[in-house]
This record gives C-alpha cells, sequence and structure tokens, in this order.
C-alpha cells in the first residue's frame, strides 16, 4: 500500500425507502471520488437511486454487474468459478483506484456486513487497504417497522433463515426460535408454509413484499395463497409472547 | 380516538454514533411536540443524547424513569407487576398528550420493535392511537461494522442469543447457527465462554463493548480474560465460512 493510498467505504444505504439512509451514509457519499455498486444487468441498482441525490458532482461510477444470478444453481463448481472470478475481477479494479489515491464508496443495500455482496470485496481488499464500513438499517428492521410488527423482547431467541432449507430443517429451526425472519422466500413458499404450520408458527406469520417502498405488500401469510411470491419477499414470525 | 388525536411515533436512533441516525428520524424528531425516552434514574439516556441536536425549540420532554433494573431478579412476579404497572402509567400518560393532539416521539436507542422498550408502549396505544415507527441501526450492525467482521451471508442461518440462557442451552444453539450475536453479556462471561468453546465457536469469537462510541473496546474473546464485562457488552460469532 503506498502512502497515498486511498480508502475503501461500504456504505450501509438503508432498506429502500430513501429518508432511512443515516447522516454517516451521507457524508461518505458527498466526499467519495468513486461509487461502485453491485447490478444485475438490465435493472436499476437499488441501492444506487436511493444514493443518487447525495453524490458528489462529478463523482466516476463504477457498476459492477453480476455475470449470473440465478441461471446456474448455486451449489455447482461452474457457478462458484464464475462468481469468484467476478468478485476477484472486481476488486482488481477497485484496488487499482485505491492505490491511485481515490476514496472508494460501494453502496450497499440495507447493512454492508449483513448478507451482503460488499463482503466479497472486504474479504479481498481489508488486508491491503484501510476500510470503514458504515452500518445501515437492514431489510428486516425495514419490514417490521413497517408492518409496525415487535419482533423480539427480553431473552427471546432470534434466527435469521434462508427459505432455501430443508422443509424439515425449516420446521425444526421453526419450533426452536421465539422469533424469526425467513428470507429468500419466493418459489419455497408452499414449503415454508408447511413448516411453519408443523412448527406452530402460521397464525403468527406475516408475509411482507417491498416492505419499506410505497407498493409494499403485508398480510398475514395464512390469508396469501401460494401462487406467487417474490424472491426477495420476507416471512416475519414474532416472538415476544409474554408481555408485561 | 378524537378526530384530532396526535400521532405516537417510535424513532429509532441508531446504535449510539450521533451520525447514525437517519434522515427519518431527524425530521421526525425536529416535527415531535414532546420527546418521551426510557432511561436509569441517575443516568444519562444515551438516546436522548444522540437526539438532542435534532429537536425543535421548545419540545415537551417527557423521561419514563424504569422502577427498577437490576435490583429484582426478572422471573419473579413481584418484579412483572412493578414494571407493569410502570409501563400501564407511562402509556397512559402518553394517551392524555396523544388526546390533545400532540405528536409523542418516543427515542429509542437501535431499531424501536429489536428488544427495545418502546414495544411496550406500541402495544398498548397502538390500538387505539395512530402509530408510525422509524427503524433504525441496530446495535449488533454497529459492532460488526465497526470491527469491520463481516457476520453472515449467502444460506448462513444467523441467531441472537441472550447469555442469560442455561450453559446447555447455549452450547447447543451456537453449534446449530453459522453465526450468532451474544448479548447481555456481563457476569454470564465465564458461561459462555465454556459454551462456545463446547461448541467450536470459542476461536472466532470477539468481545465488543461500546461498539460505536470513541471509546470502543473489541477483542478476540480467547484474548480476553474473565474478569470484568459489561452487561450490554455483545459477543459476535461470525458465520460465511465457504467464502467464493
Amino acid at each position: 500500500m503506498s502512502a497515498k493510498a486511498g480508502k475503501l467505504i461500504g456504505v450501509g444505504v438503508g432498506p429502500g425507502d430513501p429518508e432511512l439512509i443515516t447522516l454517516k451514509a451521507m457524508r461518505a457519499l458527498g466526499e467519495a471520488h468513486m461509487i461502485a455498486f453491485f447490478a444485475k444487468a438490465g435493472n436499476e441498482s437499488h441501492s444506487r437511486a436511493i444514493a443518487g441525490p447525495h453524490l458528489r458532482a462529478g463523482v466516476t461510477e463504477l457498476p459492477l454487474l453480476y455475470p449470473v444470478t440465478t441461471e446456474l444453481p448455486k451449489c455447482t463448481n461452474r457457478y462458484r468459478d464464475i462468481i469468484r472470478d467476478f468478485y476477484d475481477s472486481a476488486a482488481a479494479t477497485i484496488a487499482a483506484h485505491l492505490e491511485g489515491g481515490s476514496t472508494v464508496a460501494v453502496l450497499c443495500e440495507g447493512d454492508p456486513l449483513f448478507y451482503g455482496s460488499y463482503m466479497h470485496l472486504h474479504a479481498r481488499l481489508a488486508p491491503r487497504f484501510a476500510t470503514d464500513v458504515i452500518a445501515g438499517v437492514t431489510g428486516m428492521s425495514g419490514c417490521w417497522s413497517a408492518a409496525g410488527m415487535p419482533i423480539a423482547q427480553g431473552d427471546d431467541v432470534f434466527t435469521v433463515l434462508p427459505a432455501t432449507l430443508p422443509e424439515n430443517e425449516l420446521t425444526r429451526r421453526l419450533a426452536d426460535a421465539d422469533a424469526a425472519v425467513v428470507m429468500k422466500v419466493g418459489r419455497h413458499l408452499p414449503k415454508l408454509r408447511r413448516a411453519l404450520k408443523c412448527s406452530g408458527r402460521l397464525e403468527r406469520a406475516i408475509y411482507v413484499e417491498r416492505g419499506t417502498m410505497a407498493d409494499a405488500k403485508m398480510i398475514p401469510l395464512a390469508a396469501k395463497t401460494d401462487d406467487e411470491a417474490a424472491y426477495f419477499a420476507v416471512v416475519l414470525v414474532p416472538g415476544w409472547r409474554q408481555r408485561p
């Protein structure tokens, strides 16, 4: 690292509502020479849209376009090779700018180190460059706040589960936690519904799509059909059964 | 509810760093007629300190002082009666202001509906008054961001555990999760250390005190002695073992 090397900043821009960005994120965006953000080719980046009003004039933009998203199963070696090469290449590009002295802000929906793609850059670059991570409001906080639903209290055990787990694992883990958030619901909804029913959690489960957007959709899961569910939809299972 | 009744707003002010407040929280604080906040008698309120610069001139302040904190065991009926009466009384006081048409903002460290005292007011008042909840950056996000430590990725199962659990429960649940945050560490540190060791998680555990404060303390738990630990200290156990 040269004496004048720049800094990598992971900037959490919050869950979607443009007002749920922090002062610290705004300041970092206003100071960065370059912003980088992950996106799917052809789609607008949510994090870029949220950050837009806070960027400094003339900032350089570096979109990082995923080479694959859902075309290949994640368990295959081919997927892992492609995605590893992609992160290696993105990190190398950013490293060149850091070596040149630039401050590079990587935009992150939600919180950078909580299920975020930024982590792949951080793991590759933090050993070589100065880094800073600006915590953000997570998508799940945005969802339960928009729903006005207390999620966990006191000595509750809270857990985050991917709906990709096998049905018996989902059932066991839902039954074992006081409160839960299930992510990546999408096509796993019928399986998740069976797991919620079997674990006695279906009655209190809430289905949420685009939780902090103007067009948010929130309904008790028991009142929703299985026919369609967004990949990024979440299901909230509130705890806090013993309210004083 | 009268036609001109006010609104209750749970305002997440973030984990401690004054810059980790959101634009939405700032706007709500600037518009509220009254702010309420929980505090321990004789202690400065963290949330009040964070909110201070953003309050409107002449705002009315309502400190809600806990009648008990750690003097009585939480499992006793006497504790539950006292604390229930306290929340009932606080809610009644706020209800009177809402009926008079005031907008009342309740300051919440972290996120209002994630292990926050605000939930006790929300549960009592939401059936009668308009409410709004403004999500905040949680204390745990503040901690892992300050530590620069990726916590969970991909299909990781993430869990939040109170250190108050029995040792065998802690051990079992730590072994069963990919990533974990353990809260309320304090005097439970020796027990927690045994549970981390037994579950094979000790080597990657990080002890964090005052995570987003200027005087933050972060060290690998394996390098820390058991002799003192703050009640609000957390232990982070990062997941994400299979990095592409």
